[in-house]
């Protein structure tokens, strides 16, 4: 019963059978394998982008920082929702590899931007000239940090904003997968239809080892975004076990069908919890995060049973009134099981 | 009959298999996972060193980068051989996560700083007060760039020079392994007992998939080292496949026997070349690469017979009279055989 | 009728009197002169301070952006108010300088940051851990950016605040005179009485040409200030001559005087402005600068006057209905006049 | 008897008249008062060079460290000469101001670059692709730290180089006035007629108080040399003081007259040296700066006498036997008179 993050899981028994593929004889260091060539075709087919480039990162993290380097100067402000995961998860990195971009935060519900008061946001920032941080980049979360999913149509009003101000635009997908299949549409619709200049395509979240690939449609930032992953010490030299696992994670759209049990675990255990009394949703369940509290006593019977998962915020204290609600994130992924969410379920009651 | 480097191979078996053991079930992210921590405490138990701290991060270039912005203040000078990695195959990590620290150069023969020359360089540099870049650390690398080893005589001969300026000393064991049997040394003889503060300590180059770990023996820096890890992008989430990778090369000795035989290897090779007419080494081959020159015809015959390795330097070319010397580099890895060996000097005599 | 900023006037008489009795012969460069060294005595004299460490700059965004860069790591957070001038007038030269911190953003009436709210931001900032941007540093503005003034008291309650949390104190003071004669205390009282730990001690807009001092009361910090300042190049060759620039302004209580008069012209005015049929007073006027809202037939009588000021914000327009208010900042300084006041008031009549 | 740079001279008095002149009344601040604009004019029309970009800054590590930022990125190699200003001299404000540059180090007689040693040097530099520093740009210094001067051929040979690899060029004319008169040509054939594209254009040392013109050639990199100047707070507010410090430099040739004045002082200190018994110039006095050894004891007595400048380099001693030469670097400006040198002289004798 563990919901603390989908990144508490392993990796699923197919990436480690094309990590176990890729490892025979000698192959050229630096991703200039067979392998490598392969799942960036892959991408690129599956994106319908024949012009795309695809990188290979192992974090989340550098996938996005890297992103906002190329698509920003260092004087251009980035525009994200305030809780954004480069604004509250990565510990400045994206101010790092900036070298000292200003994140200026934007609000909304669910941890989704509000397209007026994004425009808003950036009509402010910058309009003093010189002594303002300038206008540089917007990113948007699908899924966002509160597990809902922008559609197309919700993506492309905060990509219009973006056109408006002549900003590019990256998507952080570190949960890209639950976020296409909860929105039903393509990586094509999801993405650079919807204006979308540079993707973190996110791949460990949802059954990887280690590894995310930054797809970027516009090739001309291709060069810079090279160098600037070599610079940040995120170039493997041993590129091909990057390679495999993401060719594991796209063969037989392997990738879909665990974005998809995770998306179909987490309604299941979001259904369960609000038919235990006093509990409440606090987002909706679009994709594989639950966002709910329920009472004390709920919580302090599954802690009992050994569920692990966060309180969310992190501040609130199992020791208090039984019937007081408390708020909390569970999040499922590839390897969720429906006994898990029984079983947790049953201690809830 | 692959010499390109050691990095053209694969992983060892061993290290694939300790990743599908520690695949099971769901674990803390992060690097609060039994593994790693038991990783940790291996290494501590290795170096002799209960007090020290110990990272992982995926690549070398991570590794030393980080080292050295743990280690210099941005104003501050790194001290290191003209040919070190860091200077010459990093496109700038170390000035970058520094913050623009200078790579302050000294010459040595086979790679190896000359001590002499490091003291007077140092005290060249910052001499003139608040103008000048200031001391800010020494980096040695070993085994060097050009296959040398430093013995811990000699690596405790260069951190005296930094001593006496005050300055904290990095190792770039990207091929420690092989540096350390060469030796025939204890790791703690070759680190911290003869004067090294931090030690990047090579996996991957050694059999790994993409693991390095960083040993602090000083524990007052591993704080920041954690907080620009993170902000590097360098945290892994799923933190126990990069430590079942260590486990696995730890375990029975592995790294010592992978860099051993790698080593024989380059001597056999390094032996067969010696005897080819004409041919001629260009530094010793103490560890697992063999610098040589032999006749363009050689080199042609092993070429058209699918040997893959680096001119060295580059610019050399293949159209040239059959008899003129070409310099090469040959490096051996724990997956070269005795038979690719046999079969290369096959096509040089 | 120039109440556009304090910069916009020129430099009083005796500054320019000290920059010529200072040009007579050679003296020793960089800040090895009698002058930088008298000045540097008198400001500790000043502020009770004999330990402290005392730097000059030309720029108030320098003291500022190298202040911060002592203070806290790249990974720390600026908490500051939202209308801070390093938040929103130095085109993210904290950022840079600092190699990206973030700031983070307290409310507060009159660009005064709450001090409960500063302690829920800090509390919050940094919970989580590596993964969060760490607690870094406090900056309070004295005055703010409105035009208010913190008392001793009001400090003491903000930096009781950073200390419960281990912060250092960062005072902007680039009107710290016009701040302290409002208050009515001592510079020491002001600042590390109350818990001040770096203050940025404005010269340029209460009457110099360009010069601002960086008083350092902790003088640990000291050497790394002064390379930071050569390395953002800021450290004057022909040194005296922002030394000169801070004796004139310090003899004879010149800064006390210039500060009183400008308060006293911008009281002049705000009671002025008060009387107008339909005017409102935004801020309190507590230093040099008058916010207040009045019809915009005032304005343009006065703007075709030839009165300039800053409708504030800027994005405000002299079209529309004459009885409509706009907002506006005036501000005055040690060259501004009773005449100039009334013939502006006249207009607004 | 100073002669220990020239910036220990005062102020040319023409220059302070100016600043006299400029402090009437209100202007607008940051660069938009109407001595701004007439000086940017005259600068364009001194180097016919109408689509000229022109900014002002207070220090040469300023202006040097913000041109490299706009030439070069992160990653991009510096080609200058090894003891190049930025190279020695600022503390690491190139590797600052750009985020990491490498500054990578040509040799040459006089601290000139030899050509044929640059293109090799950039040959060299970024052949093996992503893992190199990539070439970034050219730096020549003229005057030299040597106190050479190329000829605008010489340039042009440099530049020719910088060209064939696609390099944009730098000048550091701290003391570009010296180098002009010496060499006998008009702004234009020294700078961009030569290939140059960025010059740091010196009033300092060549009797300003404070100030240094950027002249960007390519109006293309102005916007963001702007932002970097303010975020590096390097704007002045009340930007007409440094404004007519440069008016007053370039009014009726004042800064030719004043560079020939120091280059001729120079020549009579050079030729003076020359002939005492046992001395030697170092370097060719082309310009402002004399680089001669001549006895200890001719040292002695003029150090006893009150000379003051630098034994060059500075790790000599007074203390050793009388007629051992030493090295010593003599420095000229505006403010040297033929008394001085003469007394000099006489001392020496």
């Amino acid at each position: 019963m563990n919901f603390a993050s989908d990144n508490t899981s392993g990796a699923h028994p197919a990436i480690l059978e094309g990590l176990a593929a890729a490892n025979a004889g000698h192959v050229h260091s630096y991703g200039a394998d067979p392998i490598t060539e392969g799942v960036q075709a892959k991408i690129r087919e599956i994106f319908e982008a024949p012009e795309a480039r695809v990188y290979l990162v192992a974090t989340g993290t550098a996938a996005n920082a890297l992103s906002c380097a190329v698509l920003t100067q260092p004087w251009g402000a980035i525009f994200c929702h305030r809780n954004a995961h480069i604004e509250e998860d990565e510990c400045g990195a994206p101010e790092f590899y900036t070298n000292g971009s200003k994140l200026v935060l934007v609000d909304g519900p669910d941890a989704k931007m509000d397209p007026d008061l994004l425009a808003r946001t950036i009509a402010h920032t910058g309009r003093g000239g010189i002594h303002n941080v300038q206008r540089g980049m917007v990113s948007i979360t699908n899924s966002t940090e509160a597990g809902a999913v922008y559609s197309p149509a919700e993506v492309a009003a905060l990509t219009d904003v973006a056109r408006r101000f002549h900003l590019p635009v990256h998507m952080d997908g570190a949960r890209f997968a639950n976020a296409l299949v909860a929105a039903g549409c393509t990586p094509a619709e999801m993405t650079w239809k919807a204006g979308v200049d540079v993707l973190s395509f996110g791949g460990t979240k949802n059954g990887c080892m280690g590894v995310e690939a930054v797809v970027i449609f516009d090739p001309k930032r291709a060069w810079e975004f090279e160098l600037r992953r070599k610079r940040g010490g995120h170039l493997f030299s041993k590129h091909r076990f990057l390679a495999a696992q993401m060719q594991a994670y796209l063969a037989d759209d392997l990738w879909l069908k665990t974005a998809r049990h995770a998306n179909e675990m987490a309604r299941k255990l979001s259904e369960g919890i609000s038919k235990v009394e006093g509990a409440k949703l606090i987002h909706p369940t679009d994709a594989n995060a639950v966002f709910a509290s329920f009472p004390r006593g709920a919580h302090k019977r599954a802690n009992e049973a050994g569920a692990y998962y966060y309180l969310w915020p992190f501040d609130q204290s199992l020791d208090g009134p039984e019937d007081e609600p408390l708020a909390a994130r569970l999040v499922c992924s590839w390897a969720t099981t429906p006994e898990e969410i029984d079983a947790f379920l049953g201690h809830l009651a």
